[in-house]
């Protein structure tokens, strides 16, 4: 089957649930509506107009509904939940994987959120409360509580009981975690392994013990830095006294992943988060902080080369060459700067040793700074014909290139030391303070070699 | 148990290894040794120097190699394959799944692949030629061909039955996925719905035939986006006419999002490609290209500020402020550039629509243009009492905030709507076209009402 007509088919298959709900033909949508994954019921759903939304409700249990909007974005959530009847909203949030429900509740005013707890099923409503108050971008903020645990002294029969039983409510069946009696961590085994085992072996016998977890107040990108290290598919988080508190699925790890890019990215490009659905005042708000704090950067440049205005007025042609040696300081901060943000994010710096990036990037300055300036020397001097205008841009392209690539390294390597995220230091920033840089080195070379440029 | 005393642990664990392999106490060393997770193992092995590595060779089987090398970044493994026996290499390598085989292939001249493959068991071999030839970034290149296959006219009990004796060598066994007599994919059954089935039920009966599946030559980054909107933990791959030809699992779809975000992170920084293990000489070369294009844009910018000299010799005051604009149009730029290319990335953008985007960028630029413009304009009437010189430079910055932050929209569409990846269009590229277009207006205002400058 090709793709337009798998496309073809998915529109004729939207189309009859539009109508099935039109007429108001319960079965007949529920029947094609809950064949589809969850992920394809929360799209068709987001796409409905609100007296449709409305109607699916009443066609919908509220577990059936958990399951959409366990895939619909947080930040999506407020006008839907909104929409419906209150108690049919908290009885969704308390069918939904805890994990998620609380991502939701989180983005709630606490008026709101006391409210749906009010009217909550007790025992998912104490479950929801458990995880509340985990600080944000920890492991307990992304954990969930619904996880398969069983005791030492089972045997493998006994476990694949219980695992049945707990199979519809647990997050992941696929890694069963053990606890001893006082309810310490003590193993993990896989659902592989259980299935190839003899149905009277103890668990205790087949567990592996050397079991890898995270504290409950771990950062979340070193939980997930940690799951694609292991191929984890689950990750069990405890306290400090080894008592197990939840687990991590793979699923939300690639979430984080996903969020932790677009972090990183965001923070480089000076924007304090990525927008979404935001008008342009709610954008101008976000950048103007970062563009105001660089505007008074700029300015200390200003006043810098305002300390040069004799040497313009004498030679007023070394204007023109501000923003190309400007421009080119900020182009190689940028790429060393990208270098060692990622490299640290990715911990291969650890590994590696800072002075050997430093010199390396020394090296990579000289190297380029060189080539550019021989370069420049040689166009300017075909250009204007000015041999000395020439050879001043192109020494200062290559001291500029220099420093500015060490800069791009160092910043970031010392922000990391004094325990700042180093993608704070961001590609304007960067680009900023080596303008201030390069203006310095141009104009002052080209103050001391003003006899030559006069000739 | 605290962190330090675990930590303490490993080191003692760590020593006692290492005393194990150089008193030739091999059962001692593998006790502890094949103990620990795959990762952890890969861990010690690449901290160990040449001869300790050779003797641990001899210590372990091919197949008990084959998962600590899963565990080596395939940049790393060049030396450790060398140095070992070209025998014992390639059985690693049939040992290995058999897309990380690949992986490592991939990095190896033909020569060297053809000799590995020669001496390499018959079936690994030709399971690890299937493979070769997929493009790199494709499904295929990603898909691994150990997976589990059952019939539609199996019951539970006949699936299970295979499934015990499949597990070894599966690369997952939590998704079991159902074949047609023409060998046809028709639906898939997890492990979870197979454990909680009566065992004389039909998979046929029980699968899922809404089944998602990508084509093999699909892009690697929406195969990974699919697997993380689905929260699938492997995703089938398929052929144009939907024979199942291998499975993705989730953790080479989690290297394939680092990969990616590492990519579009140095893309936007202008620098070909996250640099390894290289050296100054090397480093320079993959950024020089880029450096050299963006002087010669640079030097558009200098000859454009060429034709104002005179304006520059009448008031040489306006050079002081070339940087601070010129930068402020590169630092907007780089901000809406950010959050072009990401909502590109994320597919944000094709929801929301392109012209709303540019809209809002504008409606931003202005705001942030009127606000920088107005403080700047007191700034320079306060510092240098000149009330003219403070406008002209405000109004400049505003017009330049307001084109620098479209720029930084318009072009990343353009280029995807070219089909060239936008990442392209890096923040030292917007920053340096934005440098000419600030002077532009700068200069082109200064020249319009140099009568009022010179009062």
């Amino acid at each position: 089957m090709d793709r337009t007509h798998e496309q073809e088919e998915i529109v004729q298959m939207w189309e009859r649930m539009e109508t099935a709900i039109q007429l108001g033909k319960i079965d007949q949508f529920r029947a094609e509506f809950l064949e589809l994954h969850p992920y394809d019921q929360a799209t068709f759903f987001k796409e409905q107009a609100k007296e449709i939304r409305l109607k699916i409700y009443t066609y919908l249990s509220p577990e059936e509904m958990a399951e959409i909007i366990e895939n619909i974005g947080v930040d999506e959530l407020d006008p839907i939940l909104t929409e419906m009847e209150p108690r049919f909203a908290s009885q969704i949030l308390g069918e939904m994987s805890t994990d998620d429900a609380v991502d939701v509740l989180n983005t709630m005013d606490q008026n709101e959120v006391a409210s749906f707890l009010t009217i909550m099923d007790k025992d998912a409503a104490s479950e929801i409360k458990d995880l509340l108050h985990y600080e944000e971008k920890t492991a307990g903020s992304i954990m969930t509580t619904e996880f398969v645990v069983v005791n030492t002294g089972m045997t493998v029969r006994d476990a694949m009981v219980h695992l049945r039983k707990e199979a519809p409510d647990a997050e992941t069946i696929y890694y069963v975690y053990v606890v001893n009696q006082e309810k310490h961590l003590v193993g993990v085994i896989s659902l592989r392994d259980l299935i190839i085992s003899e149905e009277d072996w103890f668990i205790s016998d087949i567990m592996s013990d050397r079991i890898v977890s995270v504290p409950v107040g771990e950062n979340q990108e070193d939980v997930a830095k940690m799951v694609r290290d292991y191929d984890f598919l689950a990750l069990p988080v405890v306290d400090f006294q080894n008592h197990l508190l939840g687990i991590i699925t793979v699923d939300d790890i690639m979430d984080v992943m996903e969020e932790e890019a677009s972090e990183d990215y965001s923070k480089f490009a000076a924007v304090a988060d990525m927008e979404k659905d935001l008008n342009a005042f709610s954008a101008a708000k976000k950048r103007l902080p970062w563009l105001i704090i660089l505007l008074f950067l700029g300015m200390l440049t200003a006043s810098l080369i305002g300390r040069f205005e004799d040497t313009i007025n004498q030679v007023a042609l070394l204007a023109v060459f501000i923003p190309l040696i400007a421009g080119m300081a900020g182009n190689t901060g940028t790429q060393s700067l990208a270098i060692a943000v990622r490299g640290i994010a990715t911990g291969e710096i650890e590994k590696e040793g800072k002075v050997k990036l430093l010199i390396r990037e020394a090296g990579t300055g000289l190297i380029t700074g060189t080539c550019c300036g021989f370069l420049i020397t040689i166009i300017i001097y075909l250009w204007k014909g000015h041999f000395f205008l020439g050879l001043l841009v192109g020494i200062s392209i290559m001291f500029t290139l220099i420093v500015a690539t060490v800069a791009g390294a160092i910043i970031p390597l010392l922000m990391h030391k004094m325990k700042v995220d180093p993608a704070v230091a961001s590609g304007p920033f960067i680009t900023t303070i080596n303008d201030l840089i390069s203006v310095l080195i141009y104009f002052g070379m080209a103050t001391i070699f003003m006899e030559l440029l006069l000739h």
